[in-house]
């Protein structure tokens, strides 16, 4: 059941990183395209390009059916879902085998199964993968929740069970702090949700966001080590790095082995990502969720591998079985990853479609740019504001930011404010060289405040952990 | 006596090559410019630009004192010289040296001796690599001729000894062939040349191109793999590739050895390539040149090691000792490159300067495009026709050419016409495929005749073999 046409149910860069993987493999490529979008690279790249709507995305890259009834119009025997939009759809995905196309990704009840983060979890511990530590359910009083911290680990996170969006949320770094937090806390909550119920979670000050690129055939599943990606802005990734820098070897093949584990558990098939948080402080990593699909950042991952992750999607999704080992699975020197964004850095980056009435790529070895631009290019106003990956690949992490910083000096998009300079400003600050930062230091940095290594105080949490590290698409 | 700022005494891909590993390594450059390069990338890309002459290459790149005196003005510690031009040229390199300048790439007295043909084969003898065997001078007659034969082994060439060019060169497979060829030969020879002195050196039939990258720092070398560069055009390479698909594990590993030996004979600093005919049928192969400079084929080593040999070439020079072990080089993938050139493939291939009104870069994992190109770029007419080389990497070969074929149709170059047709064409034929070519192949393929086993017959050879595998510059 080889795949012969391939609906690209996607737009965008990573439209594009499809239709050349299926052209590279010699499968003809359909191309959904909303009304806003008809002109866009990967319209111009692809064998064909499908109607499926106008701009607004709930009315195209979000109507299921009518991207199931253009795939089936137009010949094609398979759908690519990228990232965002309905990747994560498990209905979507069942939709789409229920028309007899082959969905390229996990079966549907894998995508809904760890895309229910309490299911995820559960999967975790029952394949023996470390999870943050919480309370068992509601602690009632100063005492109880004394009793829980103990098995939970201090600093905890104390919560509203009613709560969410980080609201409410208070650290307690001792037992101490904790029984005179808890009261406050729970009239709190009770004030603002009408229940003051309350539960602890492990709090991992200054947590890593470290990730494992899986691939799975759904029997035998692989690892293709880790990436980094804690320098995020509005829980948005923004720099990414592969491998990260933070691990130890030991660290990395324990948190590596724990994703295969967990993969192979749930018999994983095409490509994933297993977030977790990691405690540089301890060496303790924690499992957080899942993503059933292909990854923006996952060109990191390509570059220090070898191993095209979309290629082999496509592959494992025609009925190959994996032949790549762990064995065959080396790391190659280091990669990063800057996103250019359509974005004003000045105007709080703020979204800035418009033309790119001139494109300079940069080039050069170990630089690779995956990007829907080209000159000429009308941005349009209606999706996200992702232009591009400037990917920078190189012997060591030190000479991957150099690189990074060569290629970001080539680059330029005349007619669009973009990150590029930003992302030229990290190359050059010492705690991005040196690879010491967290979840919180961009945006903390964006600020113009000086990090001190306490940013966040007992108390003043404003962000729930499990949310930082989780990627918006 | 680290490098603080380099001159680049060249032009197009090369010297943007030499400028983007600078800058990586955080050293300043200043661009060479002739009165017709003003505009040209690498004087875009580099920190400064320093005249060196008029638009004909012998006032200015080939002007060792102008070159010498404009790095010298504009506060240079080092002088790359690329390739071609005077690259090879001993006297140069001494000429910088004496000027107080490093020059990046080996001593004066290895460049003067490696680019010796003779000396350079004396060299491989001593050092146990194999070279090309002959006679040993002048065979006075059919008789001296067969018994000079049995110890060169057939097919040998006649070669008139005051010929050049190919001019009067015969084959012969047997004693009796030689026989009757050589009365024809030395008659020709005479009438030709004054001089009916012959030699006989063993004819490789459909050799193919294999060649050796070497980095040494003076007292160690490493080899980087090897390249084939069989599919040429008027001695010119048209398309290379790393690893060589015709050799076995054993005869690579056999063949790079040797390079490394010849390499620390002669205390090789910096990097250079050490060219050789390979006999498929027999499994031999035979030293012909070594050339002591990048070689514009350099990336396709870089992209299967993934080491950066321009940026290698310029801590030696700066004095760093090579880190890298042996052991520390290894092969992933497979890489090609198309050479493109601004050629009419339809007016054999007559360069064909111009404006590059538009340009659209292929880009994706595994692509690297090392081009002098600019949209509204003009090419000058002064200079070869090499606008740049679309480099494709990929796990295996086929999947390298699958992915060098979906680079080329994303190639668009306005206003000139390129070779990209060419080498679609290339990836298409199933002899290329196949890797079932050898050094007359591409030529004999341009003229469409079918290629028979046995397309040099004997006594008809057209070309000397050791000149077939030079690289014009």
């Amino acid at each position: 059941m080889a795949i012969g046409k391939i609906f690209v149910a996607n737009r965008g860069e990573i439209a594009v990183r499809i239709v050349r993987a299926a052209q590279e493999l010699g499968i003809a490529t359909v191309q959904a395209v909303s009304a806003a979008d008809e002109t866009m690279l990967a319209a111009r790249l692809a064998d064909e390009t499908a109607k499926v709507g106008p701009a607004h995305a709930s009315k195209s890259y979000l109507n299921a059916d009518a991207l199931i009834a253009a795939a089936l119009e137009t010949g094609c025997d398979a759908v690519h879902p990228g990232y965002g939009f309905l990747s994560e759809n498990a209905a979507f995905a069942a939709k789409v085998e229920a028309a007899g196309l082959i969905f390229i990704g996990p079966k549907p009840e894998t995508i809904a199964k760890m895309g229910d983060k309490a299911e995820a979890r559960r999967e975790a511990q029952l394949a023996g993968v470390p999870t943050v530590p919480g309370s068992d359910g509601i602690v009632k009083d100063a005492a109880a929740a004394q009793a829980a911290a103990g098995a939970v680990g201090y600093p905890v996170m104390i919560k509203a069970a009613a709560g969410g969006g980080g609201r409410g949320i208070r650290i307690a770094d001792d037992a101490d702090q904790l029984a005179s937090l808890v009261p406050q806390a729970s009239a709190e909550a009770k004030a603002a949700f009408g229940d003051g119920g309350l539960y602890l979670e492990r709090f991992v000050r200054r947590a890593r966001h470290v990730e494992v690129q899986i691939l799975g055939d759904g029997e035998r599943a692989i690892h293709l080590y880790e990436r980094e990606c804690s320098l995020q802005r509005r829980r948005q990734k923004v720099w990414e790095e592969a491998p990260a820098a933070c691990l130890t070897p030991g660290q990395r093949e324990e948190l590596c082995a724990s994703a295969v584990k967990l993969a192979e558990r749930v018999a994983y098939r095409g490509a994933g990502t297993l977030e977790y948080l990691f405690d540089e402080a301890s060496g303790e990593f924690f499992f957080i969720e899942m993503n059933t699909r292909i990854q923006v950042e996952h060109p990191v991952t390509e570059m220090v591998t070898g191993v095209d992750l979309v290629a082999w999607m496509i592959r494992i999704a025609g009925g190959e079985k994996l032949s790549l080992s762990q064995a065959d699975v080396a790391l190659r020197g280091h990669a990063v990853e800057a996103r250019i964004n359509a974005e004003d850095p000045a105007a709080d980056f703020r979204p800035h479609p418009g033309t790119a009435s001139a494109l300079e790529v940069p080039g050069g070895m170990g630089v690779r740019f995956d990007t829907m631009l080209y000159a000429g290019y009308q941005v349009p106003p209606f999706y996200d504001s992702l232009l591009g990956k400037l990917i920078a690949h190189a012997e060591t992490r030190e000479a991957a930011i150099a690189r990074l910083a060569r290629a970001l000096g080539e680059l330029t998009v005349e007619g669009l404010p973009t990150t590029a300079a930003l992302h030229l400003a990290l190359t050059r600050n010492d705690d991005v060289r040196r690879s010491a930062f967290h979840t919180g230091w961009l945006e903390e940095w964006l600020k113009g405040r000086p990090l001190a290594d306490d940013r966040v105080e007992p108390g003043q949490a404003r962000m729930d952990q499990t949310e930082a590290g989780k990627e918006g698409r």
